[in-house]
């Protein structure tokens, strides 16, 4: 069962909510925007091509209750009956949206991409009524064309992740040929690019994953990743789930397990690719770079083509959220772990240089350095 | 007031249970070997240098029990009422101390030297009655001499702190002045080597203390070291009370903090110093030795020389003490955050190689690479 999809009636969400795992496995439903961006803001629903798949499918559902004939025609003061007045009140609903998570680059992606589809369906309509006698495609059409993009965005994503996991097999493996390694390929992850995070076999887990379902083994250790604990509460649930060998770890414990050789290769997913190929991604994701580096391990930046972002020349260009400074200090405890009062940097993300990966694994193969001209080859 | 001292009586240690900071100042006092060793596994008292400090008054205070009257004099299996006898119940009393950490070598270092001396006791009694009437100086005045020398553990200890700080600044404001640094100096700091960890100025945070009364400005981040977060819970509390700009960031989140150019010196105690300048050090400290020299920062360890074990040649000789899963899995934690029965691999220290770091910083002064000679040189 997709942990993101559209309600049956097609005017609600309905997700996963990943705040409680593992603990609590439960299923909510998003009726407002305003719940749609807390479920963003809260985590409810995260990692990058997750976000874009629900933003897709926040879009159908919102449109479709533009379709209700009490419907308030109206958002953050856009208004109007007509298919502009329709357009414009999801162009405003959409870049609500955007604004919970400003580093994923999916997200504003899929909000555009269903747009523009609604947009394209809105011309398609008057050209289809040459007389000019019904300006209007009406709101059930162009809610029609929203919902059928956010699928498509949904089903791609699942035939890219499981591209991308059989290109990451097929990486993995060929190094540990190389290096002449037997036995489980150990591998460290960070954070969740798990199928949570995406659909189906998940981004940086899907060379695992698939690799169980063909019985290649592999002994991965999860960083827990604080503050917010996506791997030990997300990661190590969901290979746990698909019967992989995996072992916690605390973050600052990845440089012990890299020296004790159990480490052959790093995969970790990424919020926004930049067309140089800095990658940002959950925070401690360029410290592993740097021990990767330093202890001679392959490091492996995998996801869809949709998280590179050409139009963002560096790293430096990547805006990186910061989060509530009580993530760090009292979330989780049963008492605040730290004195009252006391200054907390919390960066949800950081770039990890291009120059520390040895390559970035997408739905159409695996890009090396120098990434300027891999990256955009992608997109010909 | 000592955050470790002996009793008034004399028979009991006191302690401050740092495991309940920063939520309560509380203050213990322990009477028997097994209070006293389970102190030590429960990290209510712990740092290197404390936990040499407090073995040696738990055999004072050990020891003074010896003199009760209705003592009952025997240990885990040694027994008698004679100077051999009750050198051989603090002998086994030790080396149940010495088991509560084997990776912390003051510890041992310390209980080693109280025992010596009270053997130096006994043999100066001897001396002292050459007509060898009487064959035994008796339990008091044995004692005595425990006493005496777990107080001068102590009180060299606050000396070498305050060396070490001495040490410690000038280094670090000679480095900042050599690359033209202006403004606060920007330490970053791992786990807790405060005066918690010590006495008085503690070690890895002397210099910091000691610049805050020369009006020297620092401005800290200090990490907040899982899994027992030593770093939240003690270095911001001691850092906040001393009035210095302490920020609290997650361990993951060193790397980012060195890019931005915020960090001008790592400071970092350590629990054991091979004779090759290898240094065992809270997990997670080998890590940031590697991102530091990526990003061409000094890493310092700092230390007391009683910490540099020139019986151990290199890091690989260091035992690493592996703690409970639970740690990681629930500790601190309102409910579990990692799903049941995941496996997790908590190693309480790390090794940073000797040639990741650019000082050694004793109370003698700083060791240079290669550290082989300038630690051997710190015992002539």
């Amino acid at each position: 069962m997709d942990h993101v999809r559209l309600s049956e009636a097609g005017d609600g969400v309905i997700i996963l909510d990943q705040s409680l795992l593992p603990a609590e496995e439960k299923y909510i439903e998003l009726e407002t925007l305003e719940e749609m961006t807390e479920a963003i803001k809260k985590l409810q629903v995260r990692g990058a091509p997750a976000i874009g798949i629900f933003a897709g499918y926040a879009l159908a559902a919102l449109s479709k209750q533009q379709c209700r004939p009490q419907a308030i025609r109206s958002c953050c003061g856009a208004s109007g009956t007509s298919d502009e007045g329709f357009l414009q009140i999801m162009q405003a609903q959409g870049d609500v949206l955007k604004a919970a998570r400003p580093t994923a680059v999916n997200l504003a992606w899929a909000v555009d991409r269903v747009i523009h589809a609604v947009r394209v369906e809105m011309f398609r309509a008057r050209r289809e009524d040459p007389t000019r006698l019904n300006v209007n495609a009406g709101a059930r059409r162009l809610a029609k064309a929203a919902e059928k993009e956010a699928r498509a965005i949904h089903e791609e994503d699942k035939n890219m992740c499981l591209a991308i996991a059989k290109f990451g097999l097929e990486e993995v493996q060929k190094v540990c040929r190389e290096k002449g390694q037997e036995g489980p390929i150990g591998i460290l992850t960070h954070c969740n690019a798990g199928p949570l995070a995406t659909s189906e076999y998940g981004t940086a887990l899907g060379p695992i994953i698939l690799g169980k379902e063909q019985g290649v083994e592999f002994r991965v250790f999860a960083d827990e990743t604080r503050p917010l604990l996506q791997g030990a509460r997300l990661t190590t649930y969901e290979l746990q789930k698909a019967g992989v060998d995996v072992t916690l770890i605390c973050d600052n414990m990845a440089s012990s397990v890299m020296k004790k050789g159990l480490i052959h290769a790093v995969f970790v997913g990424c919020d926004r690719v930049a067309a140089n190929g800095d990658t940002a991604n959950k925070i401690g994701t360029s410290g592993l770079a740097i021990l990767a580096k330093h202890y001679g391990i392959p490091f492996y930046v995998l996801g869809p083509s949709s998280s590179v972002d050409l139009n963002c020349p560096t790293g430096e260009d990547i805006p990186i959220e910061e989060r509530d400074p009580e993530e760090i200090r009292s979330k989780y405890y049963e008492k605040p772990m730290a004195p009252e009062g006391v200054k907390c940097f919390n960066p949800s993300f950081d770039v990890t240089n291009a120059d520390l990966i040895a390559g970035i694994i997408t739905e159409r193969g695996v890009c090396r350095y120098p990434y300027t001209e891999s990256l955009s080859a992608l997109r010909d």
